[in-house]
């Protein structure tokens, strides 16, 4: 193997590929990075076994091979060198960088020993924009189970229809979901949980390209393709390739509350330091907080029987009945901090019922304010 | 009790104090802050028994007394208050906090129970700039000694004497030291070796106000009082109070080669991408890089029999002999990068002697550069 590439590109591939090689010493070839030169472009492959990235690096191929060293050193290595011309070469069992003021040998292992990753074809293709699901992932990973008990509920809920992707997560004590146009037709209709923690790598990936698109002529698209029991992520030369889980989501479209008896429209950011303030008095464990609605104001309390207690008022419009519920203020917290909006519209029933946040978004001709029906946060109250 | 105070006010005096509050649970008044209120003002005191802060806070006092909360809860509580007055009452064993639209209780204790911190007179002060200072600690206070096995080195050294002040740190691999003016006159000579943790607390209480004392009227000038074995930081309304350590400093100035054989100057930013490049090839344990001087440039390698090996070359004006050193490369990207200048003079006798490293200043007559002599920071090599 023998290849030239510019630092810049190549510095680009490493960083997207490394940051999934795992230091998994037991499988130690997993935290090296599959170097293949073929024709004109370099491929750099890098797998936890889970799932698997490439990404293409332009450059000029002397010499067809492959090889594979630590990913991360290679990454931090090429990282300190100026953008210039650098040199690959595989010698003597050891990868050989020079550039102008430098030469390095980094001693690695035989590419045979690598795992595969799984090809899938690039058939009917679902397609949608990179800066949308970006802010619709901010808006829903967050929700997502960290425990494996139950696996269908330990991905992000993927279901493509209508021209839309819909996206949904929860840990069954919230949820959060919201719904994104399609760039491009697909009649196909599909569902699929994708692991989280690769929904975490597309999101840190597509986050590095995000916004940037237009000023760099990089990717705006994203393409979504499945084949059996996999997905694959594709966009600019980048592909990253996971398995799904299997299982059935759970139907949250029928614990979502038809109706209401109260709803209030409140500033988001007052909300937010009065239920900071009330936080420091919720109990351990339980973080508990009190939610009152009643005429024109939020009053959020705590009561802490060695710190304290703490009573804060948020001025709201509030329509229906005088209400009042116990909730998860870390819960609450997340819903508000991630509504992409001024103001949010806040639903219930019950103390015993699921509440509901949305984004408020536009005016009524009686100025009132309309959810957005895009996104939705619900979270569960304690119950007393 | 009873004052009313600006949020503001009480804000910045609580970030002030409640960073050295302890979590130590075994004397539990120790994480509160006192809160007194006398005449027109309040104060808010903290201690860990080794350093003491007081802070005052204009306030409209209603009723003197005192009482003591817990100073994080307090901080982080009066942080999520909007700009508004703020009201304090002691009431039935609690500290209540008042304003337009929350009232909050939070339970404490008596101030009896409080940690006494030492008066000090302000008598015969060293007077510095307080932007010089922190530029200067920044400079030094990275090569003070971790370990408490010798006492006096766990400290920072502050010596003033001909109008000038000097700092300097060690840990007995490598050494810094720093000289600025004093601002004002002080004939009396005086040293004293300061504690790491007072100075670090120092440093980020005097961050905080550097660089916006002329938009915000705050505090230019630090002012600096002994008595016994304690010493007195005071700026603005805050005075931090610490004991010193007792013991002698070592002369470190019989340890300044006074001559050289090979001088280099190079620049810093190269130089540290080279040093870092070979650090992934150091010694884990050992962190050793091999340094040549030879014509006209640098050569930084390091080999490890694991990973492999690298060479870099930085361009650079070389004087004298042709000469090679082993360094651990942590204390020399310590010293290069905080040395605050384009180029660095690099001065050394052989493998077995200190290394001398200075900010280049600026140019001689003959185009060279000349080392600033306010910054000096040594390095031992290590012993092959």
């Amino acid at each position: 193997m023998k290849a030239t590439c510019t630092q810049e590109n190549l510095k680009r591939g490493l960083n997207i590929v490394s940051h999934i090689s795992s230091k998994n010493t037991s499988l130690q070839i997993l935290g090296n990075v599959l170097i293949k030169a073929d024709k004109n472009v370099v491929s750099l492959i890098t797998t936890n076994l889970e799932m698997g990235v490439r990404c293409q690096v332009r450059a000029k191929v002397y010499k067809e091979g492959s090889y594979t060293v630590n990913s991360r050193l290679l990454n931090d290595f090429v990282g300190l060198l100026k953008n210039e011309k650098v040199d690959l070469e595989l010698k003597d069992d050891a990868l050989e960088v020079w550039t102008d003021n430098q030469e390095t040998k980094i001693k690695g292992e035989s590419a045979e020993e690598f795992p595969l990753i799984p090809q899938i074809s690039k058939k009917s293709a679902y397609v949608c924009g990179i800066d949308e699901l970006v802010r619709a992932l901010t808006q829903v990973l967050f929700a997502v189970s960290v425990s494996e008990t139950r696996p269908e509920i330990s991905g992000v809920y993927f279901n493509f229809s209508d021209g839309n992707l819909t996206i949904a997560a929860t840990d069954s004590y919230r949820l959060a979901e919201k719904k994104i146009k399609l760039n491009e037709k697909n009649e196909v209709e599909k569902e699929a949980i994708i692991p989280a923690k690769t929904v975490q790598e597309l999101f840190r990936m597509l986050s590095s390209v995000s916004g940037s698109a237009s000023e760099e002529g990089g990717a705006s698209k994203l393409e979504i393709y499945f084949e059996e029991n996999q997905v694959m992520f594709v966009f600019d030369d980048i592909e990253l390739v996971s398995r799904v889980i299997e299982g059935q989501y759970p139907n949250y479209k029928q614990i979502i509350p038809a109706s209401h008896k109260t709803r209030a429209v409140a500033n988001i950011s007052d909300l937010v330091s009065a239920v900071k303030a009330a936080s420091l008095f919720s109990r351990t464990g339980i973080y508990d907080i009190n939610f009152e609605l009643k005429e024109g104001k939020l009053v959020i309390s705590s009561t802490n029987s060695q710190l304290g207690e703490s009573k804060s008022r948020v001025a709201g419009k509030i329509e229906g009945d005088d209400n009042k519920v116990v909730i998860n203020y870390r819960y609450l917290l997340d819903g508000l901090q991630n509504i992409d909006s001024t103001d949010v519209v806040f639903e219930m029933i019950d103390s015993s019922n699921p509440c509901i946040l949305r984004p408020a978004e536009s005016l009524n001709d009686k100025n009132e304010a309309i959810a957005a029906q895009d996104y939705l946060y619900i979270i569960m109250p304690i119950k007393q």
